[in-house]
């Protein structure tokens, strides 16, 4: 069993990356991938491509002989110092649905602090990467946020209604369905925006994204502005507002704690 | 100059959308492809990537003779029986920004009546058809809309606040940013409604997606549940609420009329 201070986790991650595209885009869209299997550790249904890209995942991770804290298997305790949490999937209604916005996300972490980043966006191959201090990556190249005055913005919004004055408040609204994707956007600067008040998202769906924001300039924080903490945890359930900057934050956590009066 | 009741239209559409994939696929996602190259017809900005679409379309549709309404150069008027209504890229903005959510859209209409209707996803490479009376079709295999109840139904919604119920009365929201592609997806029974009332979409936008949702088994209508008529026009703007059946119809027209008390 390897160091995992000496893991070159890039290629690793990747590999394994590449390794989960070749099971399961074979099935995109079609009705097998949509397939239920069971349920998962917070109750909810498991599907056939979530299943089949977990067991690839859990299988080469353990190998590495670190902890795995994955949707559908829980956490997976070898009693290492480092911990996977790991979305196999992130987007697999739209992955049943044909819909090509998902990808395998990636975050590792020495005890509580991260170490590394990643998320494979399988439709466009693209391949982001964050490294604390160091930066954020896709294919290799350093990306940023981009900020716009709000009114420019535009905000990946996922709400149950409260909130809603925000939709005026930005130029363009997206719900794209893979929030990890979502941050991804975000931290290349194609999005200004995302933001998740449902108490819905868990730490294996935003574990790689709020890295990844982070190390491209942008702020990632609760409902009351205050930076979030990613818990290893596969069940806990939270709410993330992501943005390219304090004004855009501003405005969002405005709408979002305004009673719509 | 061939008579276009004897055209190929499948094959001619088809040829049409694989040569706009090739001049565009090479700027997806990078910032050229956004460049403000002029002004349309409805005074909005054109960007570099749908100028050299619609030049490629243009080209090749006079050429058969027919007339054209395309969001930036207007109605071209040939003095045909024939009229194509084309958005050569429908979801431009995804396309500029990197999200692979984007289409050649292209409904074809003998006088007002519409004889065939074409969507290429250049994402995933899906060619949709519709031909009335036929049926709606992707890749040459019949297509039907997928009826859910509403609280298991996955809707994509458009609204500047207005209407905002139905967020809590559907099991999913998307707002993928390309309405003709979401109407093709509400068409193959992967969303079970489309939803917009920012009178916002174009007959461009929507004139292949309605001929889709039509032939597939759905409903497209307005905001009183009055079938939608989409006219030969690249100025229009109008309310589009698109449904897989009568259930889910009644429940969007009920929120969207409501006056949220």
């Amino acid at each position: 069993m390897s160091d995992p201070s000496e893991v070159m986790w890039n290629e690793v991650v990747f590999s394994l990356a590449k390794d989960i595209e070749k099971i399961v885009m074979p099935i995109f869209g079609k009705p097998e991938a949509g397939k239920d299997v069971g349920t998962n550790v917070s109750g909810d249904v498991t599907k056939y491509v979530d299943k089949i890209a977990e067991d690839k995942a859990v299988e080469r991770l353990k190998a590495l002989g670190i902890n795995i804290v994955s949707e559908e298997v829980g956490f997976v305790d070898l009693g290492s110092e480092y911990t996977a949490v790991v979305d196999p999937i992130d987007g697999s209604y739209n992955f049943t649905a044909g819909i090509p916005i998902f990808a395998f996300s990636f975050a590792l972490f020495r005890k509580k602090k991260p170490v590394y980043a990643a998320l494979y966006e399988f439709a466009t191959r693209n391949y982001y990467e964050a490294i604390p201090g160091e930066g954020a990556f896709m294919n290799g190249e350093p990306i940023r946020v981009r900020p716009l005055p709000h009114a420019k913005a535009a905000v990946s919004f996922y709400t149950r209604e409260r909130g809603v004055g925000l939709i005026r408040r930005v130029k363009r609204v997206r719900v794209l369905g893979a929030i990890a994707v979502e941050m991804a956007y975000l931290a290349r600067g194609t999005l200004q925006g995302v933001v998740d008040i449902r108490n819905y998202v868990r730490p294996t769906d935003v574990a790689a994204g709020t890295l990844l924001v982070r190390e491209a300039g942008g702020k990632v924080v609760d409902e009351d502005g205050k930076d979030i903490t990613v818990h290893l945890s596969a069940e806990e359930k939270m709410n993330l507002i992501a943005a390219s900057d304090g004004e855009l934050l501003r405005v969002i956590l405005e709408e979002v704690n305004s009673d719509g009066s």
